[in-house]
């Protein structure tokens, strides 16, 4: 901080340029759409996950911000030099890790326009195009998605563009509480129960922690191979009875259709029967799955969700648009009751006339970006035609590396494949068909296992560690019913069937060495 | 719908192009930032409030997504059309309203790259450039405003980009809620008293709601005029007194440094003494004025800072980057106690190791934009000297205008001055300086005016819609003490001089024809 001592002296007689002066906005907006091309144009050349070690950057950088200015020139050789080794490239055509982060020039410019107005959307007033536009694509790709009516503006219900499905479930959490609450009286939070699966993403757990439910109130499921780790409706109300006899108010159930793990799908029309019995808001989080349903083939996974309450999907996994979770609510006005608020520096004739939608109380943050932009530039500019096209080619893709992977004996396909994510794992030598010794009942990372087990994951931990460290493709792992495996999802933007066929022969190659070892 | 139910029979054999192309990339990227040049270059031509009616866009847009793509050239012809007349121009120079949500090129490139790179940084393992960056600027930034050690990294403190101040206040309040909790027990929940003033923004009481506090047990301390609407420590001990007298547990206070209405500004030192007395968070909210305190001249407001708990500020209102809310906290280990989840899925070898940071523990969501590129480039293309010099131009500029008004004796100022806001009304024509008839204890909204005050608060009210409705510029209003009065916020990054002076010619103008007929 030395050098701040010195400089807090000066009385600026240095030169003020505009921030945002239109030529040399201009002129630095060309360099880096040049920068950002030629990112992509080489991606390949760079490992896909990083290889750097914890605190490599604070080594290459300065202690203190500049006191002057520094040329985007110097920045942009900075950026190159100090932070591309230290990023994982999800939009690697050879990244297949966790869930993809799918990028495309529409939604990159849509969320150039939405950064460029920077408006800040929080009622209709402040910017009526960015709350009139999100109204109308959220009825748009709910009506691809085939929702029902009542999840539409023209049927009473509404979406909203959410930054995440953490705030999407924690803002549905908060108003299925609060319609409960407000029945059963506020000092009754402590006896709120919420049901998820084993397999319900650690958002839901997040969301109820936030909201103030007692931890101990928190039901995860167990879940079976039998039931391909989808949430058994008897399991749930066996598990809502039980509550109920102990004096506890079941309130909420998330639903899943693609789990994190394994891409499970719960079974929505009966789950939805079960909470429909006991009054419980079902949220159904289709996170990464949910765009699949725009191709009739696929639509079946969310049969069901009319009897549900909300329902989400993140179109910056599987759709194109970066950073946008799309929530569709039947009662928007359950949302609204609690979480909305009325300061005076905020009051207008719009908001007054009750004709227009204010979303700040549709969500947890009072400001909010212009995000319907890209999700109306990604509808527009591929159309339903494309973005099935774009999904299917995802599919297709998956099931070829399934078929890669069950051509080889070494290796099992540990769950079957639903989208385009392939679970899989490299057998122990001279123990095939493990799995066959881990039928129904397994507890996720519980229990005392089998030594050959124990020593398979071993095998595939190593194979995954290996695989990784080579820098040429990137998968990651999860573990169902005792089993660890590696998760194969497709889904980068740029990935065609060349890297798929590519990854799988690094696959066998990393496992050729590993087994000569092990 | 009708159209979706034939081509939902296509068996998609039309051509998939790649939807990250790098060469298309290339050629509608540039063609975006010539559009966006363009519109700031083009910005004043459009009336600054937008003029449109509610419900204007659906009258324009077709009723569902598009079946085949359209060319961006289409798209962006629409935008130029359909979009542009519905936004109220944030950017423009003439945009006074709310606060700022200052724009500049860097913080636009800093989230060309972000979106670019496009990496979910959830832990340092998903992306490493993405954690240490954002640890390494913030503790730049921590240093800018002389924040105590204890805040930064280096003194086992520490900062974090969230996207709003809501979300900055729900994770601290969470994280205080449970640090008591753990002592006083979960089912005491309903016991737990949060405080701010009556000028405090709503944030904090949106945030309470979410985190399951009583209602019953917000306490909006009443501010007075001659206490400049700061939160008095002495009301402030008595409610907390009270409070405890009642069997209450007082435990999140939230401090202000420049509140929404007026830009006042509470006495941090004092108030942390009060709570300290009695083991209470304090978070200050220095959403607006924070980002001068690099200024030696205004560091003077956060004095005090160092017995606080936790410090926010907003670097999308006047720091120049967008969509970024800056946290920084004493005990990052309270944080991760409320908020981290481990799920099998996201385990690595990184974090196990405990030497790096994972962000996701210290925010709402799991998810996490790589937010410190903007600010990183914005700190190295502007450098401590241009930053200063951005801000106290603004400051001139108000200062400038409150000069204007103070010389027309038809209007006053009705809050005095602190940083780049003015406070001011028309006066009712023979009732001066109505002001002194309304000292101490006058409630916000609440209880029957004199009869020339509610007639003063009308005159001022159509004065606002007369300006606003004729597009040459836009201001928008609060009330204190029961005053209806006009806010002139300069920090629009476009702003100069002459644009202060024609909003002035406006304001006297419309003025004029107001008072002709009223």
């Amino acid at each position: 901080m030395g050098s701040l001592h010195v400089e807090d002296l000066d009385n600026s007689s240095k030169c003020v340029e505009n921030p945002l002066d239109p030529e040399e906005f201009r002129r630095q907006g060309h360099m880096m759409i040049d920068f950002l091309a030629d990112y992509y144009r080489d991606i390949e050349k760079y490992p896909v996950r990083s290889q750097v070690e914890p605190g490599y950057l604070r080594k290459e950088l300065p202690d203190s911000a500049p006191y002057n200015p520094e040329p985007i020139e110097t920045i942009l050789e900075d950026v190159q030099k100090q932070i591309i080794p230290g990023i994982t490239h999800w939009q690697s055509p050879n990244y297949f890790a966790y869930f993809p982060s799918s990028g495309s020039i529409a939604g990159f410019l849509g969320e150039m326009l939405s950064t460029g107005f920077n408006v800040v959307g929080f009622n209709w007033m402040s910017s009526p195009a960015a709350t009139e536009l999100e109204s109308i694509v959220m009825d748009w790709l709910g009506k691809m998605l085939k929702l029902p009516k009542s999840f539409l503006f023209s049927g009473n219900g509404g979406g909203v563009l959410q930054g995440t499905t953490c705030e999407a479930i924690l803002c549905t959490l908060t108003a299925a509480r609060d319609r409960t609450l407000n029945k059963i009286g506020r000092e009754n939070i402590c006896k709120l129960v919420v049901y998820g699966s084993d397999q319900t993403h650690c958002a839901l757990q997040k969301a109820a922690q936030i909201a103030g439910i007692h931890p101990k109130n928190f039901r995860a499921v167990p879940t079976t191979k039998s039931d391909g780790y989808g949430l058994s409706p008897n399991a749930l109300r066996s598990t809502i009875l039980a509550d109920i006899e102990a004096g506890l108010v079941p309130f909420f159930l998330c639903a899943t259709v693609g789990t994190t793990s394994s891409t499970a799908v719960d079974p929505l029309g009966p789950l939805c029967e079960v909470a429909n019995d006991y009054r419980i808001w079902v949220h159904v989080d289709a996170a990464y799955a949910g765009s699949a349903c725009i191709c009739p083939e696929f639509r079946h996974f969310i049969d069901g969700v009319e009897n549900a309450d909300s329902f989400s999907l993140n179109a910056h996994k599987w759709f194109f648009t970066t950073w946008c979770c799309c929530l569709w609510v039947k009662d928007p006005s359950a949302l609204v009751k609690a979480l909305s608020t009325n300061p005076e520096y905020l009051r207008n004739n719009a908001t007054e006339s009750k004709q227009v939608v204010d979303y700040k109380d549709w969500q947890i943050a009072l400001s909010r970006r212009f995000r319907s932009m890209k999700l109306w530039l990604v509808l527009r500019s591929y159309g339903v035609a494309n973005l099935r096209n774009f999904l299917r080619s995802h599919v297709k893709m998956a099931k070829n590396f399934e078929g890669f992977v069950a051509l080889d004996k070494r290796f099992e396909i540990v769950v079957p494949r639903t989208f385009a994510m392939v679970c899989f794992r490299l057998l122990l030598p001279g123990s095939p068909l493990l799995m066959n010794g881990y039928q129904n009942g397994y507890q996720n990372g519980n229990g005392v296992y089998h030594k050959d087990e124990t020593r398979a994951n071993e095998l595939n931990r190593r194979l995954l560690e290996s695989i990784n460290a080579s820098g040429s493709a990137y998968m990651t792992h999860s573990m169902v019913g005792g089993v660890y495996m590696i998760r194969f999802a497709v889904g980068a933007s740029l990935t065609e069937e060349r890297h798929v066929i590519s990854a799988w022969k690094v696959v066998q190659e990393h496992a050729d060495a590993i087994l000569a070892t092990f």
